[in-house]
C-alpha cells in the first residue's frame, strides 16, 4: 500500500506540472497515460473546490460582469479556475450544433434517493474518506448515481444545475465509438474495411493503410502528441484548427477539422499498441458521417437522444464550417448522460425500447486487447483495455467507463446494477489525477449498494 | 391605386439598392423608414424563392461541404442567398445563450387545419394573388396561422422545420419591450425614471437625460444611423462590437454591447419623434437586466418561456462577454413564436395561466403616439404608432405587430381572432419590401377566416 501511495503521489505531482500548461476550457480531450518518470519536484497546489466555486468567485455575474470577472473565448479565460464556470457554458463561448431531444417528452428517471454522502472508502494514501470527500477533492460539478434503474443520489455544485449541459470532453468519443458500432451492426459500416473506403481523402496520411477497427480501438500509428506540457504538441494544432482554441492574427494553419486530419503522418506501425489520440475520434466521426450520410448531431439525435427520451437537447461545439467535434465537443445534461449510461447497462434497452443493439453493448463491455493496452502504460488502469472508444476494466464487476479529461465520466458497474455519471472541472486534465480517489469511492459505493 | 402602386415600385427599387450593401446574416436588426426619395434607377432583380432554396443550392451539405457551399462566420457567407440557410442555423455560426423551456412539457397547440393557400388578395400593383404566392414572393422560411386558438395552417420551406429555431431579428425588440412593461407592472421598473437610475454608466451619453419611457417607445435623440447603404453607418459599429459581424485584424473598437452603448452621443431632442434605432433596444435590455437582476435569457425563460409552455429552448446570440443581443439576437421555433403571439392576443393568458399581465397587453395593443410616429415617414405604415417596442396599426381590426428585417413577423389581429407568425429570408432587409404583399395577404386571410 505504501508503495502504491508513493507512486500515486509522484504521479499527481507530475500531472500537476503538466496542468500548468493545460488549457482547460480549450475543449482539449485526452486521457494521458502516466508512466513512472515522475520528478521529485513539489507539486504546485491548487485552491480547493470550495475556494474555486464559480458562483462564490463571481465569474460572469453582473451587467456587465466586472472586467476581472469576465470569461470569453481567449487563452486567459480558459485557465483554472475559470473553467469551473466555462465547462457549464460552452455554447456562450463558441458556435454549437444542437442534438435534438425530439418531441416525445423525457423518459422517466424514477427516484429512490438516499444519502450516500457518508459511504466510506480508503484512498490511495490509506486515508479513510467519505463519498462526499471525493466530490470535493475532485472538483465535482455534478454527480448522479443510478442503482437498479433508480436515481439514488443527484447533486450539483458550482455553475451546473439539472438542466444545463456540461462539456463531456472525451466522453464524446464513447458516443462516437458507440455510433460506429451501431452502424456496423446495421451493416452500414464495415470495421474491417480500410478507412479510405469511407474517406478517400485520407489516402497518403497515417490513415491511408489503417482499418476502421484500428481507428475504433485507437491502435493507429500516427504522429500526434497529446502532451499538454509541450507547446508544440499537435493537440494544440488540432484545437486551433477546430476552433476550440483562439488563434492569433498570424494563424495560417488548417481552418477546420477535416483539413487538419489530412495533415497527419504515420509514425510507427498500426495494430501494435493502444495509443490514445483524440484525432482517431475525429477520423471515426468523419467515417461515421460518410457511412450514415448524417451529421454527428443528427445521427446522435436519431439513434440515441430521441429513442432514449432525452430530457434536453445536447450540443456539439463546432469548427468554422460547422463540423462537430467528435473528439471532445459534446455537451449534455447530467440526467441525459445518466439515461445513456443506463441504456448501456441495460444491454441497450431504455425507455421501453432497444435503443442500442444488445450486440453492440456486448462488444463494448467485453473490452479490447489488454496486451496492446498495457503497452500504453496507464498506471491507474492496470489490466484495462479499450474497445469502440470505451475503457474496460475487466474487473470482477465488469466495470467499464467513458472518460473525459478534468473528471468527466460514465462509470458502469453491471454487477452492482449501478451507473454513475459525473461532470467535473478538476484543475488537472489527466484522469489519473482523480482515478485514485474516484475509482475507490465508486467501488465502495457499489459494494454498499449491493447490500440492498 | 395606380399612384400607390407606382410609389410601392419606387420604394422597392430603393430598398433593393440598399440591399446590395446589406449584410444578411449579420443579425442586423432594423425596420428602415422609407421616404419618397426613390431614384428611377432600375431595381436589381433577385433570384426567386425556388431558385434560392438552401437545400436545392446545397449549402452546407456533405462532410465537408464543397468549398463553394460552405457557410461560416464571415462577410462573404452572410450575403443573400446564403442567409436563406444561416437564419435557421445561427448557433452554428456564433456563441449563444439558451432560453430554457422548462420541465413542464409543451403546452397544447390544437389543430384545425385547412388549406388557405388559395385565399385571394390584391397586391399593391392591383394584381390578383393567392396566399401561397405571398409565401414565395417574400421568401418565407416558415409560417403558422392560428385562428380562434387553433393551428389552421403551418408550412416550412428551405432550411427551416418545426423544431429548429430561426433568427427573429428585431422581433427580439418586442420581447424586450414586453419584459420591460412586465417589470413596470410588477413595480420593479419605473418608465418615468431617468435611464441613469438603472444604468448610471450612460450619464454623459445620449441617454444621460432620457427617460425609460422614451427608450421603450424609441423617441430618443441619438446619433446612430441604421442605413445599410452607408458603410459608415453606426449600425455596423454596433454589429461589430456585439460580435454579430466579423471584425478585421485591425479592429480596435468596442469589444461588447455595453462599451458600444457608452459611446452614443445625443443628436436632436428627445420625445419629439419616433426614430427607430436598434441601440434603444440594447439600452432597454441593459435597463431590464439591472431592474430584474437577471440576464435576458433567464428573464425570458422565467417570465414567458416556461409559463407559456414553450416546446423548445430559444436562444440569444451573445457578444464576446456573453451579453445577449436585445436588439436582434433572439432565435425561436415558429411554434413557440405562435404561443407567444397567442399569449398576447389572449390578453396575456395562455397554457391555463396569466403569462403576461393583461394591463401590459392593453398598453401595448393600445399603441403609442401616432403624431410622433408619422414624423418618421414609414410609407407602408400610415397611421401606425410604436409602443413598448411593438408596431400598432390603429386599424379597424386592432392589428399590431412585432417586426424584424427580412420578413420576421408576429401579426396579431384581435378582431379576427387570428395570429400569424412568420420567419423569412427576404433578400431585402427593410420590411417595406414585403409589407405591400404581406399586409394585404394577412388582411384578406383575416376576412376569410372571419366568415367561419
Amino acid at each position: 500500500m505504501q508503495k502504491t501511495a508513493g507512486a500515486a503521489r509522484r504521479l499527481i505531482a507530475t500531472l500537476r506540472l503538466r496542468a500548468l500548461g493545460a488549457l482547460g476550457a480549450g475543449v482539449l480531450a485526452a486521457n494521458s497515460p502516466v508512466h513512472a518518470q515522475a520528478t521529485p519536484a513539489a507539486p504546485p497546489s491548487f485552491p480547493d473546490a470550495a475556494a474555486t466555486d464559480p458562483i462564490t468567485l463571481g465569474w460572469m455575474q453582473g451587467f456587465p460582469p466586472p472586467a476581472d470577472k469576465q470569461i470569453g473565448f481567449n487563452i486567459a479565460s480558459s485557465r483554472f479556475p475559470r473553467q469551473r464556470w466555462s465547462f457549464s457554458h460552452m455554447r456562450e463561448l463558441v458556435p454549437t450544433a444542437a442534438v435534438w431531444h425530439g418531441r416525445t417528452g423525457a423518459s422517466a428517471l424514477p427516484r429512490a434517493e438516499r444519502d450516500i454522502s457518508a459511504v466510506p472508502f480508503t484512498d490511495a494514501d490509506g486515508r479513510r474518506r467519505m463519498f462526499s470527500d471525493m466530490l470535493a477533492l475532485t472538483y465535482t460539478d455534478g454527480i448522479l448515481v443510478m442503482h437498479k434503474g433508480k436515481v439514488v443520489y443527484e447533486r450539483y455544485f458550482g455553475a451546473l444545475d439539472d438542466h444545463t449541459p456540461h462539456l463531456a470532453m472525451s466522453v464524446t468519443k464513447s458516443f462516437v465509438g458507440t455510433l460506429a458500432a451501431v452502424l456496423a451492426a446495421d451493416g452500414k459500416l464495415d470495421p474491417a474495411a480500410p478507412v479510405t473506403r469511407y474517406v478517400p481523402e485520407l489516402a497518403g496520411t497515417a490513415y491511408g493503410d489503417a482499418t476502421v477497427r484500428q481507428v475504433m480501438d485507437m491502435t493507429v500509428g500516427v504522429k500526434y502528441s497529446e502532451n499538454y506540457a509541450d507547446p508544440k504538441a499537435e493537440v494544440f494544432d488540432y484545437a486551433r484548427a477546430g476552433g476550440m482554441l483562439p488563434r492569433d492574427a498570424a494563424y495560417t494553419g488548417p481552418q477546420n477539422f477535416y483539413d487538419f486530419l489530412k495533415t497527419l503522418q504515420k509514425e510507427g506501425e498500426h495494430d501494435q499498441a493502444f495509443a490514445y489520440k483524440t484525432v482517431n475520434a475525429e477520423v471515426l466521426a468523419w467515417i461515421v458521417k460518410r457511412a450514415s450520410g448524417q451529421s454527428l448531431a443528427t445521427l446522435l439525435s436519431d439513434r440515441v437522444w430521441q429513442k432514449m427520451g432525452a430530457e434536453s437537447d445536447a450540443y456539439f461545439t463546432v469548427d468554422g464550417i460547422g463540423t462537430e467535434s467528435g473528439g471532445g465537443g459534446l455537451n449534455t445534461t447530467l440526467r441525459d448522460l445518466a439515461r445513456f449510461g443506463e441504456t448501456m447497462r441495460n444491454q441497450g434497452r431504455f425507455n421501453g425500447q432497444q435503443v442500442i443493439p444488445a450486440s453492440v453493448v456486448k462488444e463494448i463491455s467485453g473490452g479490447g486487447d489488454r496486451a496492446k493496452f498495457a503497452k500504453a502504460g496507464y498506471a491507474t488502469l492496470p489490466g484495462w483495455s479499450y474497445r469502440d472508444m470505451w475503457w474496460v476494466s475487466h474487473d470482477d464487476h465488469g466495470v467499464y467507463e467513458a472518460r473525459g479529461i478534468h473528471g468527466q465520466r460514465i462509470y458502469i458497474d453491471p454487477k452492482a446494477q449501478m451507473t454513475i455519471v459525473r461532470y467535473a472541472s478538476h484543475p488537472i486534465a489527466a484522469n489519473a489525477a482523480n482515478d485514485p480517489v474516484t475509482h475507490r469511492a465508486y467501488r465502495a459505493l457499489a459494494m454498499e449498494l449491493m447490500k440492498q
